[in-house]
């Protein structure tokens, strides 16, 4: 049977990798009877064993889930060098050093694949290499991180957000430490492998703007309410002003959008085009078990040449300074003409209102109000302005807003 | 540039062929910069212009838009017997004569896609056929049809069948005929092809159970909420009993279930299987533009290779009873022990009640009950005994239910 096997050097195993090897034998039959070629383990490299070049030597590809950038990245490319494609589970090291692994992948003919570095259970890597490989996509919109989904979940259901954090922990949603999940940093590594795939064009970590949930305050879930919204953290990669805006807030989303009401630690991507009007993917963040399949996808589709080597890059311009909605919470004095203030000041930066919602009397009273779209720079010079006035008496905070669209 | 040229021949001209022609020529400059080839038309079959033969000579690729059994089914049989791989949208030709097409494909090396047949948007059919090819799919559910998640959702907000089905043919989302979709036919003939795909077995149109929307009450959607359900006409592809089970039903669905929120003329397709637990794939229904958007993605993987012809089918038995949860509407006398007489009846047939509603008095006593999951051979059989009593004042109702299972 040697003639029909197909050799996987594995690099890596912690829970994907383990997971992966167990997934491989359950599943070789199947994939043989279907394929006409049966998967098999070439070689495994865990810390303590293994060598890289017997396992490079003795595989027909690659697959990467030790994480971490070094020594990964140089494994990988000397993969492909020697002519291997490669599977990679690795979203920090794509969000770095994506172009380079793209760029010799191209030049040594061999195929990257990915599927397991984001989007959880769901295969949005595919779905926008392949069948929306001829569309025209405008925008994308995710929820690309289960951790901060469910922890803002469980803060628009009451729980203050250090109580949905330790509950998050306590049911294996969030790690010991959870900065990488709650400062956005690991939604914003997803949306710039994401960007680029949709766009075309490099986007490095540092080319998306982030801001995590750690400042999401309860009464802010309970004001989005009163205002029939729902927050969640959204990684947002579009075409604006003629560039490419990539970003991870805190956003509020109307009813209706298709994420909405995407809730848990429940994964989901949003994208937008002329042609297609709109596809939402869903599902679980994703376990070991659930990674590991994605990487056996990948390797399936390595095994019968179903995938290309990426295309070539574009170039299209990072934007920083777009517009959208806002909603802009005002802790204020209780005294006549504050709104009146507050209302001209926007208004001179061309910030109009949508809609507001006036609570509390005297100490604790508080203008909430959602904005239409405005520049980014222009609602921060009006809250800048704002936060001058003594009739202010605490910081403004601001939330992205995204309105309905279709439908 | 002839050499860089991949010529498609296009039969059928009504809205989806015309609306690919003016897409193949949008986007024909955007392909050919990503694949290095350029998609082209090679000729266009009318039915009053053009040749078959001719078209099939000078053409690369054929595209079958034209609808309906025959000429499309011979025309693509020779198409592939030439050696061409063909592109088709035609839900009823797959549902009818699926196999001798795959079987065809296989047998000449060609690809037969078909992405536009299936879900509106929604790549579904890729995502089956590609991503989750290594997965070991447990169970499809799937909102296929556009036109009747329209109408329900116009009942679900206080509206009559006839008033909804109005509002969905002056809004465009039905026909001025809409039998196709409000008898299930429709959703039948594309579930039949989604579990194909998904499970490897030959369905034919003929082996899918299916009901429509016709006989729903306006008053059952009343009860519904009291339930806190939804009621969508849902698509069911999944292993039963160690066979296969086929059908579509309209089905109440437990909130939290992705499929409840699913509203308008919206598709949406669920896919569970133990090593992905699920994901949902969802979009607007499509439109002419929307659908040639679908059958253009498919003409580039064609072009480039990237598909590959069916696999041969396996053999599940299809399973016709099933276990499901039911709602069951009684119109009953309301005089002593006409509860315990009902509730021992389908303690007989071993029908266990999972929540009772009761409502009115007197001449319009009515019993809504959600049942624990029980062979469908079962409920019947107790419906049919309740409905010899002479208590019971109309038919009883029964409609499927579906628990949420995830989160």
């Amino acid at each position: 049977m040697a003639a029909g096997e197909f050799k996987v050097g594995l690099l890596g195993h912690g829970t994907v990798g383990s997971a992966f090897a167990t997934l491989l034998s359950e599943r070789a039959d199947e994939i043989e009877r279907f394929n006409g070629m049966r998967p098999v383990l070439g070689g495994v490299l865990t810390r303590s064993r293994g060598s890289y070049e017997e396992i490079l030597e003795g595989s027909d590809a690659i697959v990467e889930v030790m994480g971490g950038l070094e020594p990964a990245r140089e494994h990988l490319l000397r993969a492909m060098r020697a002519g291997k494609s490669v599977v990679t589970a690795n979203k920090q090291l794509l969000s770095h050093h994506g172009e380079e692994l793209y760029e010799t992948a191209r030049e040594h003919g061999v195929m990257l694949r990915f599927e397991a570095a984001v989007g959880g259970v769901v295969p949005i890597v595919r779905t926008l290499e392949e069948s929306l490989s001829a569309t025209p996509i405008e925008r994308i919109h995710g929820i690309v991180n289960g951790t901060t989904n469910y922890i803002l979940s469980a803060m628009s259901a009451g729980a203050s957000y250090a109580e949905a954090l330790a509950e998050a922990q306590r049911n294996g949603y969030a790690e010991a430490d959870p900065s990488d999940d709650v400062t956005g940093r690991d939604a914003a590594a997803k949306m710039a492998i994401l960007a680029r795939l949709a766009f075309g064009t490099p986007v490095h970590l540092d080319d998306v703007r982030f801001e995590g949930i750690e400042q999401i305050k309860s009464d802010d879930l309970e004001y989005a309410r009163d205002l029939d919204l729902s927050l969640k953290l959204v990684g947002s990669a579009e075409r604006r002003q003629g560039g490419l805006s990539v970003s991870v807030y805190p956003t509020f989303l109307y009813p209706g959008h298709p994420l909405a009401a995407i809730s848990g630690s429940f994964n989901a991507v949003t994208v937008e085009s002329e042609t297609i009007t709109e596809i939402t993917l869903s599902g679980p963040g994703a376990g070991g078990r659930q990674t590991a399949s994605a990487v056996l996808g990948d390797v399936v589709s390595v095994m019968t040449g179903g995938a290309r080597p990426p295309a070539p890059p574009l170039a299209l311009e990072l934007i920083e300074d777009v517009e959208s909605a806002f909603y802009l919470h005002l802790d204020v004095e209780d005294r006549p003409g504050v709104l009146a203030t507050v209302t001209q000041v926007l208004g001179e930066q061309l910030v109009s209102i949508k809609s507001v919602v006036q609570r509390g009397l005297g100490e604790h009273a508080r203008l909430v109000m959602v904005t239409h779209p405005v520049l980014e720079s222009a609602l921060r010079a009006a809250v800048e302005r704002l936060g001058a006035f003594d009739f202010i008496r605490s910081s403004p905070r601001t939330i992205r807003v995204i309105e309905e669209e279709f439908m």
